[in-house]
């Protein structure tokens, strides 16, 4: 990740709203390493990302972005600041599966996902060693039967305490709170092992062998109160056939979870991610 | 398509099947060209396509094939013999759009598809210049409203009084009376506009605008009495995006359908397909 | 495709160039229905490709793209205005097979390609009649030893005198003359079957089934001098095995061939692509 | 990987082969799960991969195999058996970068790769601690300049004292001398990233960049004496654009080979591979 500023911006549209955007940035001498923008002529909504290298800048970043202000309010919008490099605070919740949690922790090492891993919080023990020998501290939190409630409750408290930005869902198989999915809207992304919409719910590699597809996915989404249902981020296939059986659709989903989770944290992580509704805008790279 | 004979069987699973099919092969000097199978772990069936170059053949093939039933019947398999070379007569039934309907054609044309196109029978005139200027007679049959009942007669007796064995539904925007389903099942071909089973019903380009999925889809699939869940044959995908109206989706996704539907058609001519219950077993080429 | 006005545009990189160009069209009361740019960090380059409503235009579209000339000079750019709607004069070129002349046929009328085919030139009389009964002049020209010197100047007389902007090589086999490459610099979309840079030259199928490749694909690229060197448009890929014969490459590779060949000259005539020494800038839809 | 027996055969090919096979396995009472074959009808040879269930063998299971060789010897075949469970004793070589290496271990330790990890042996420090945190022994061996030719005397003493097996190079940046690849000839797998055959040799992403191609690829192949031009076990690609640096196509390929180098260790090591000159027979699962 350059140095610089990123700018992530939605409001209505309006006439020369580029014009406007990209003579403030020029006005103090930012240089425009990217302008991603959508103009949704359906929604008359604007959507932009911006990423500026400010090593010319004539002004400090922290005047820079705060003297966007009026323009912005002028335009309506929405916006956001990330001064660059910047490392995303993390927290991953797990039960028994690691192969998205290693996905991850093997990403972040190599630098391809620019997050800190504060924690890793599993209601299995299964995860432990996985994530201890990388150094990254796991939290068990048991959360079967009536425990639910109390459990939610540790899982939002480490997650204040530890001050996470991004919530990741790598294989929870747990139903969150309404509450839950409110209080960290935006913030928390999960994979979910089908093709969404198809086959929501439990158990899809099963759904899938028994429908016979010839093709199947994986999807990440922002996750809303609304199961299954949060705006989807990225999605994965590989082909299939008669042949695989259910625990052989599981293995090649596998590698479709893992990509598409990752490019969904990486585009979350750069600020390539902008939720409209129920969809998510999404500048890949 | 080579001169010989195509033998398509399913069974319950039985030790020694493949080698009693491959002896009664060899016994009279066929040569397997060849040979897949499927031994189904799960539902303790067989599924065999074989490929048979009878130019050895120390019988006739009427006799080769006639002297298959016992074994045939004491594996208690079900069976079909296809001598080749062949042209499956095929009747394509459309209503305005015309892509799955010209592919069809231009692949016929280029013998990539061993079918002969005995009509092509459409509730609207919209098709009629490009079917006849392929020297291809059309129907026009009306069927809206209160002629819808009268209108699926006129095609059955059409399709029976031209010996129609393969109906391909190319775009077809009419609902199938189950009668006209269980006449001819196993022998009408669709292609849906989605990614199955999502999106079934109406408009699924327009569902997948608004559900904002990262990949659409066409699904190729055999018409039973239950719509849009018959055993799906053929899938393929496309990648998009918010940036892609509605209309995007329609033009990227003709793509799909036309390239699904004719590997569809293209597996059931040449006999690649199995129905098992809601699947298809498919060997493709 | 709506009404208004497409800039294309290239130039070294400056800073500010997107607020300059930006606030150019909305000075004028142009709306940006899209606006995608590239800086290239690497060759110190921009690319930009603007979509421009120009329903509220506060000045004639000439005076529009008049105007624009101070700007473009003081920003050191190449660029290039498309007044829309505009259909793309364009001849095809081709030999003997017509998958590619297809295609391109059917999606024009299908006004998928927003192009008007002059004429389908061949050196063989293959595709005359695919060509004439949709209507278009089908010119044959003999080639073949001594006359290939005397048949391209034909063809370039040809295409002077029918006013072509685009002339489209639909496996055509036939190697151009360096003078015809530069002539029609930048004119000319070839497609080549197989995933350039590998196989280049003459039976590449042949070639991909010898190596045993596990994918064979197509490429559409501009021509130059170069043989088979031409700036990159679009490319394709489809999953072979051992089965295939070089017989079933050329068949699944026609279907690589047909769309990569569309969607290449789909870009280029909405004026999405840019030409960058040898490589193809594409800002695709 | 289910308890029983892999049975691999290549012969020229002959009439009524399959039902010999078949039939001396249904004669001890084998029971097929699954028989992959391909008669190659342009080179006139024959190609097998059975898996057999032995739990009814009416011999033993050494007895079986032996028992083949009158058949085996009189198809003029060569041929492997394989008992199930098996677990392949592997080493991998590396030099600096990772991700191939982590892949391998980490779908080793999930059960999708029955391999054992003798040891990993690099020509640098880097994957050391990588290596050791999962228990496997980690060889550092020098390599450069003169040390080269002692160097691989030393891995190749190395694997014969480990008794290997297979040999991945996992981004080993060395070429292999011509009289190691001859020892260990069929049992060395590398994977390249690019597709191949294009961009052979050093750099191929910065290659890619320069050419402007618009999709990546990674190769699997056996590697012979001859550099890069091995049989290919498998091929993955990924869609890429002018956007992309050399920096992004690398980490965009890393993913290619990552997958592309898993799928080819899996399918060597279910014996789902035969040689053929230099193509690869691959019955993909």
């Amino acid at each position: 990740m350059r140095p610089g500023l990123i700018l992530k911006l939605s409001s209505p549209d309006h006439p020369g709203i580029v014009a406007k955007i990209a003579t403030y940035v020029a006005s103090h001498k930012g240089n425009l390493i990217e302008f991603s923008q959508f103009s949704d002529q359906i929604g008359k909504k604007f959507f932009a990302r911006l990423e500026i290298d400010t090593s010319d800048l004539d002004v400090t970043v922290e005047d820079f972005m705060a003297g966007f202000g009026t323009l912005g309010r002028s335009l309506q919008a929405t916006w956001h600041f990330r001064p660059l490099p910047y490392k995303m605070r993390t927290a991953v919740l797990v039960t028994k599966t690691d192969h998205c949690l290693n996905e991850i922790i093997w990403r972040t090492e190599l630098n391809e996902l620019p997050i800190e891993i504060t924690s890793v919080i599993g209601n299995r023990e299964a995860c432990r060693s996985i994530t201890e020998r990388s150094g990254i501290p796991f939290h068990h939190i048991e959360m079967d039967g009536e425990r639910r409630e109390k459990g939610f409750l540790e899982i939002r408290n480490l997650l204040l305490a530890e001050n996470v930005e991004l919530i990741v869902l790598a294989r929870f198989m747990q139903i969150l709170p309404d509450t839950f999915c409110r209080e960290f809207s935006g913030k928390i992304i999960n994979i979910h092992h089908s093709f969404l919409p198809a086959f929501i719910g439990a158990n899809p590699y099963k759904q899938a062998h028994e429908r016979g597809v010839k093709l199947i996915g994986a999807t990440c989404h922002y996750v809303t109160a609304d199961l299954d249902a949060g705006p989807i981020i990225e999605q994965e296939v590989e082909r299939v056939s008669h042949f695989h059986s259910p625990t052989d659709l599981s293995r090649l989903g596998r590698q479709c979870e893992r990509i598409a989770l990752a490019k969904g944290i990486r585009y979350h992580v750069h600020d390539r991610t902008l939720i409209d509704g129920h969809r998510a805008i999404v500048f890949p790279d």
